[in-house]
């Protein structure tokens, strides 16, 4: 700082230092990854656990803290989109300021899906300013994209994400026993972030979900094979948000999939989940971009048979042009004045897009609505 | 970031850069400062002005805007503690969603006092996760102390500041003109925050408030000895601030004051200002200073008479040994589980104590009631 009295410069550098790390057994007394940032033993800590997981695991996850001797206090959240509310975080903000922790030496955990490490993380990133949290990634949408970056908020005034903050964890556990209990459509919800980051960077990662991905949504990525996909899958998502962690940059390839789906997506009505209405968006573009000659019939032929194979099916009545224009001129202003909707250019290649137009959207929506049909009529022909 | 498959790493810096700038003629339409960080001519800015600068200033305001053709949604705001609220900043969230602006270059405007620019930048931390923003206080408070730094926020829960974040203002503009216009009480309430810097850590701005004080508080520092020591102050609290501006470090001098106050603060029933309550704060620890023989008799008389000399009547039947020690408990979860109560030892210097009890603030308080009712009773003889 310094001043020569009509001006006083404030300088400074903050450090984000977290690491995304592989656990098993982390309910296990022996194990006390999830005690970091704060004493193994004794102390307290808040804890916001999903339903489900609860349901599964609650037994453990309390005799766990009572093995350490920690005072926790455990509130279990329902999870869900219909959730991510102004009301929920006020709840659990009550539910802190009731059960006083240290500001720096006793962490708030967060154990669950997207929606509640995204709830929590601003409740840990608002309350006093900011208190130290974990995330443990419960859903497949966590382990592979929610849980990775430091973007955490909730819904507001009807739009998806609208407030929140950038609040890096001190750690992220990554446990793959979660992903045995998760029923089938919630791991597909994860592998549509998947298929996304493929498409858009990187066509071995396709490749790898031809192969594989049938298998691993079977097994829970459960064998050699589905921890190879999910491992190429963090590394390449990080590889995308690590160097843009504050978002300065907001022309970014992980996007895809996110420009169009955000209306959908915060309608209760459609009951949609978030990788749902992401596959809703990828498809759109890839018809858009088909329409363009960015994609070959080939490949846009590739990506139906791997949702196909991998058994996914996006309900495609739900596609309403006014409603995916709607979200583009809303990402216009979150990406400062410019429309930047990333593309794929072959599979595996991205450019961004500056100037797709409402017709545009409705030509590549009625394009799928055909492409659907005729593959339907020809496999009841069969 | 690295990788070795059971552990991602991930590594970043962020810079934090904010100017203190003193300006003149704010609403003058050549002077651009105001239109920081995006076009100087046209694009649009959302404003939260208080009620009282749009009193005086609104006419001015909004021609500004016009002048610059920049499209303006000016909202204004009534400030006052009791408008610390979550409710107040889920309206003015609501006012900005229908306002839609650029993420990055088009920042929104706080105009007011140190509860205004708190409230005002939770709003802009928060709104798609960060909106740059500018902070002008008009409020001596706001220009010596609440909008130096780099904390925003809310009451909650019946507790002050309660949620909110660290984010720091694009730049923060300093015209004096606005002091003009500011009732007395408020002008008092910015001086209780320069004595509190003065008692803790500089006995020379201490002996200018001596010398200075009286007079600047009659021509609203309007004078050069008024700048002067609105100079030392600013640069005192920067010099405090700058190097931990995040609290990595919780023992803070510049929380003398805020450790015995907070829960006065929060009752509506008492109508403190914050500067108020500080004072409070500061009466209660400089008398159990003394009882701890780390103030002289006369560095206690030195604090009455100055306050006496600048007119300031701190109302004691308000102090509360109970409230005050509740407001110190919640302090110590705040201060990760130590009191770390900044005490001075003769005026100028500080230390930090651990061992604060109730009895002592009962004491202390007594000591005090006592002292002024024998001066009193003094001034009554003579």
């Amino acid at each position: 700082m310094s001043t020569d009295r009509t001006r006083w410069q404030i300088r400074a550098e903050r450090s984000i230092e977290y690491d995304v790390l592989k656990t098993r057994d982390l309910f296990s007394p022996e194990n006390e990854v999830m005690l970091s940032g704060g004493k193994r033993n004794g102390g307290r800590r808040f804890v916001v656990v999903d339903g489900a997981v609860w349901h599964y695991h609650g037994e453990m996850l309390r005799s766990y803290f009572v093995a350490r001797g920690v005072d926790a206090r455990i509130v279990v959240f329902p999870g869900a989109e219909e959730h991510k509310t102004i009301e929920t975080f006020q709840d659990l903000l009550r539910e802190l300021d009731a059960f006083p922790i240290h500001r720096h030496d006793e962490p708030i955990i967060a154990i669950g899906g997207g929606v509640l490490t995204d709830v929590v993380g601003f409740v840990a990133a608002s309350y006093r300013r900011g208190l130290p949290y974990i995330k443990v990634p419960t859903t497949l949408m966590g382990y592979v994209d929610a849980s990775l970056g430091i973007k955490v908020g909730i819904n507001f005034n009807g739009n998806k994400n609208r407030i929140g903050a950038f609040a890096a964890p001190l750690v992220v556990l990554l446990d793959k026993t979660f992903l045995r209990t998760l029923p089938r459509r919630h791991l597909l919800n994860g592998v549509c972030e998947i298929i996304k980051l493929a498409i858009i960077r990187d066509v071995q990662l396709f490749e790898r979900l031809e192969i594989d991905g049938p298998t691993s949504v079977a097994n829970s990525f459960g064998s050699a094979a589905g921890d190879a996909l999910l491992d190429r899958a963090i590394t390449g998502m990080l590889d995308e948000l690590a160097p843009n962690l504050y978002e300065g940059e907001l022309t970014r390839r992980v996007d895809f999939g996110h420009t169009f789906s955000y209306g959908l997506e915060v309608s209760p009505r459609l009951d949609l989940l978030h990788g749902e209405a992401v596959l809703l968006d990828i498809l759109v573009s890839i018809s858009l971009a088909r329409r363009r000659d960015m994609l070959t019939e080939r490949d846009v032929g590739r990506v139906f048979a791997l949702i196909g194979r991998l058994g996914i099916q996006p309900d495609l009545s739900l596609l309403d042009a006014g409603v995916m224009w709607a979200s583009l001129l809303d990402r216009i202003e979150h990406r400062n004045g410019e429309q930047r909707v990333p593309m794929p250019v072959g599979l595996g290649r991205c450019v961004f897009l500056n100037d797709v137009t409402f017709q545009e959207i409705e030509v590549a929506i009625a394009a799928l609505r055909a492409r659907t049909d005729t593959s339907r009529e020809r496999a009841l022909e069969r």
